[in-house]
């Protein structure tokens, strides 16, 4: 790798702790989507399980507030609600290799760590930190794993109102930049909404001006997608040329819409069943190297639980996934952190100037 | 009925512009969920449609962005993903009787109107509005629906979090104020957690300490409903003695938990697919007077979309329904507001405070 | 003019209800900084006072809240603090002609106005409002006001804190498209920390570090430029080579530092009475075409009451006065409209994006 | 004191590293107003210097930001700019003794510390915390420092836009719970617009009706005071009865109107100098046990600045003084942390509602 992608640091198993560390424990799940008692929880960091004589293996892909799953030696992370009855479960709460479990939050983490005062302005990160430098390591990353990894978006419906920032998403995702998109019935529907009647919720998409009766906009192209049968079938009927769910298709870029009770429609793609909504975007999770997630609470929040903060390639190293949460409210961000996601980098701002910006950084050769 | 609930003023279609109406048109639905091109997208206003010889028919408990099905003399409003093939839908969009269809969006309004300065300040509401008279009338209101009106409450998990506030909902649910409740996962997860564990999210709910290992606190409840098969079954099996869930229970309040994608468990009666949870709550919204919506964006909106400006009581006689929003932000109050739901009244606040000093107001005798 | 800045349409006094308005009545004032009770208060759009026989004047540069004060037929705005006793001060509290005043509102109105449906999505500015044309506008206008106009900048620390958009600050004032700056203490006293030290209050202005001890830096250099004795002075001792008030300094562009109780030192340039601060913001405001205010609610609520909506010209013609106000928060841009800055257009971003992408677009030939 | 005021645990200066400790030293100020380069900041922590063989002593009421002076055996807290030429001024930057300093920040930290898990949920507070604890524990604070402290309020102008919370407070001044005020302009002004035309900026109090030219309320009330030449007199002239104002002026409690380029008016007491104003409200941060600052962050990172944590009562024992922070968003808070004012404890609500729940428990018998 490079610098941009740090070195993971393995823990050393062979440290006295560990070689004292019991064999891990499993119980059977009682029932279909219920685990046993003392079930271990899992966290996005890596976690090893103890297998006996000092081999500990890592479970791929973690998640939040999942389970582990050990037949033999395969160990796997799955949600509760997905385990089997008779499922053996990795039973156990400590994280530090008592039980033959242990959590390696480290793995990171460079040696230096910065002198700490009693005292520092500024220990929070606000509208007012500096992005500086965020910036240009974001571009950076994204010019690496274009290549070399897997970016997923995760979208609100804002990105779609504006002229500009569709025209820049539409450019990352033809030019490599987006492996996968996630969001909902509402993006997909403002963005289709632009493409044929160039309006978000009837609002002219550059100007701003509302079109007489444009709010039947909306519920016109719902309509004529469902007539259509499916979204690609859409496009083509309507001659639709541009825009993220254009690029998407013409790309060939996976993407998953989630339902919501706030859709009305929907388009023929929406996933009804929000536990098979999360089914689907956990494939996209497993995959990821970096996530970039804007302007949707939600979408974000679902995501961030069960992105890992790992991945281990196909040559076995181990690297970091990066999580962006770009947002207008601390809220959000601390929403997030207060959830766990810790990894995740806020960037507070406005999604439109964001994309907007970011395209015309990556756009340059 | 009284000074609170204003009396409704029906249109007059004795006027000339009415007696040369169109009798009103339909067409019928090309396909199931698909609607013909030119169909008329109703609002959450009284809407008329002529049946010719100037008999106009009132659609019951209309709703945003759904469609009028016409059957001899009964009219339906419809989503349009329900509609099915050769259903009769009517079709205009006009809405001023020129092609048989009246919306009627001045039903409530006085004759006073207020005279208009070229400038004033202040007109519009922030968390600076003065509320007094709003706390006052709000307080009249609950009094009047908990005997004739039907109180439907919209939560979102802020609620559950703090002793004080979820002691206020729950006395609020024993004494009457309380005819449905619709929320989601998190809400009713948070609350029954502190029902079993006095936490959520593993913090102390009245003291704010985090308990140690905390966090498995949300995961276990989860769990533990899911082995017993049923909240109701859970509650009793637990021991769980207070809490909105428990007084729903007790009370015999129906609840509708609508699922999401950042669900964790879910708990046994959330609603999956979210198309029918919708249906489950457009149930209520039909025969909701008033409605308070808490700290939720996600479920606010999407009940906001279904409710009708009015209720047809069984008499015939017509009422508004109220429908108050209570959120921290103006963006909430302002994206209800961009979605039609005028007549919403903001309330920007902490919901904690709000609804104790609710219940403060509401329990004196 | 051009397409950019609209054509004023002054009001037609030979209609008839101007002819027979009565001659303006003054009063004078009883006390130094006391009106009469009758005052005529200003606002921010032309005033016209009648003097008799058909001849209006248009009063010079009005501004929020303040008074007019006639002397022959020299009519001046002037604010009640500043009115001495036996002022002749202009009384009547109509606006349209009735007491011969004449408050002119759409002066800049565009005879086509939209047509208006009953309901529309989106009639509110938020976060997700497109903002594309207003950007491109917003970039001709600089480009216009740079050579033929006059803009001021109202800044917030923010701007400091991020080395990109103190570069873009400091390259937009180096190329012209800044006559005028205010701020406070804080904007000008980060500046120059992070001119000398790198820092903003001691967190590295690109890569975040928080540096050892840094928060002494903030104190470190108010205590260099208070004893350099001027900013000027310090620039010249420390070394400073870079920034947004290096540029003001070397560029000879005015600025204006207005105190606050929130000062630390503060720099010997800031002005200490707020209201002789409001004198010399008062100043800019008469002169500016355009106002660009980023990231201070106080300062842009202080100076947007203090701008008109319009200029009078040299050649006697009258143009608008642009006034931009970029912010996080819909709070702040309400709070503007509520005090009557309506023609504030809001730009709801962070403003360091917002500095850079502007910048990286004016900077191109 | 009792469980409410925890006890103050002194350094133990027996410790050897202490007795190792040089002796503090000081510089003259070179200017006035100028501080020796290498000057000691302070904070609001108490501060220790040694002066010799073991003798330490504490300087009374600190504050952030300022330097210490040191006369004899006199060691005042002193701002910059209030030092004169030659004035000994204390210098070294480390906090443990090491140069004769000694920043004691654990006095108040019990023995007793949280057992800490790698993850907890909820480490931040949000508009979702749990706050009953927090609310218990601030009535009993109010109640014990009505009598046995000193409460200081910060207001901002929202306290006085609401029939309800404007009535909270003047019944908690006139019960004792308010030793002195801090607030702008706009507070008084609001309050005695409301006092005399029962609106703010125009808008009734209580019913949120605009009232016809309305918005000359404001300037009337301002131009009513000014001519009667002081509050106290304009409150007689124009028959004022209520509001806080007028409780302030009937209790005897001593209020402070600091300046602010926001101003209209002002009224006769606002001191326009803004150095002198924080002069002014300096004096009261010495007496504060107890801050209450409510909607306004200008004022409250100003008096937050200059508070210390701690206050050493007339018989030498040293107390914590509390500092609560009620606003609606997480920036305010956020900003206060950032600044250093750690001890803040934040309640994120609206402040009307606020000031109407604490009265409805405070006046309880």
């Amino acid at each position: 790798m490079n610098s941009l992608i740090p070195e993971y640091n393995p823990p050393d198993f062979a440290r006295p702790e560990f070689a004292e560390a019991p064999v891990v424990k499993v119980e059977p799940a009682p029932l279909d989507g219920v685990v046993p008692q003392n079930f271990h929880g899992t966290s996005n960091h890596p976690e090893y399980v103890h297998l006996g004589a000092g081999r500990w293996i890592l479970a791929g892909e973690s998640r939040m507030d999942s389970v582990l799953v050990l037949r033999g030696e395969t160990l796997e992370v799955v949600e509760a609600r997905r385990v089997k009855r008779g499922d053996p479960v990795v039973v156990g709460r400590t994280e530090n290799g008592e039980e033959g479990i242990y959590v390696h939050t480290s793995g990171f983490t460079s040696a230096a760590s910065a002198a700490a005062d009693k005292f520092t302005f500024r220990t929070r990160g606000t509208r007012e930190t500096p992005f500086s430098r965020s910036y240009d390591e974001l571009y950076q990353v994204l010019r690496h794993d274009r290549d070399q990894g897997n970016i997923v978006w995760v979208l609100g419906p804002a990105v779609a109102f504006d002229k500009d920032s569709r025209d820049a998403m539409q450019g990352l995702i033809e030019n490599g930049y987006c492996h996968a998109l996630l969001a909902g019935n509402a993006l997909a529907t403002h963005d289709l909404e632009a493409g044929y009647f160039r309006t978000g919720l009837g609002q002219n998409i550059y100007s701003q001006a509302l079109q007489p009766l444009g709010h039947y906009n909306h519920l016109d192209i719902l309509n004529e997608v469902r007539r259509a049968g499916s979204t690609r079938q859409a496009i083509a009927e309507l001659g639709i040329r541009d825009g993220i769910i254009y690029a998407c298709e013409t790309q060939k870029i996976p993407y998953v819409l989630a339902g919501s009770i706030r859709d009305d429609g929907p388009l023929p793609e929406v996933i009804a069943d929000v536990y098979r909504a999360q089914d689907a975007m956990r494939v996209h999770a497993r995959k990821a190297t970096t996530v970039m997630a804007l302007a949707t609470q939600l979408h974000s929040i679902a995501f961030g639980n069960m992105v890992p903060s790992y991945r281990v390639l196909e040559d076995g190293r181990v690297r970091p996934v990066f999580f962006y949460i770009v947002d207008m409210t601390e809220f959000s961000a601390d929403k997030l952190a207060n959830r766990g996601s810790a990894q995740a980098i806020a960037v507070l701002t406005n999604v439109q100037d964001f994309i907007v910006n970011l395209w015309n950084n990556l756009k340059k050769p």
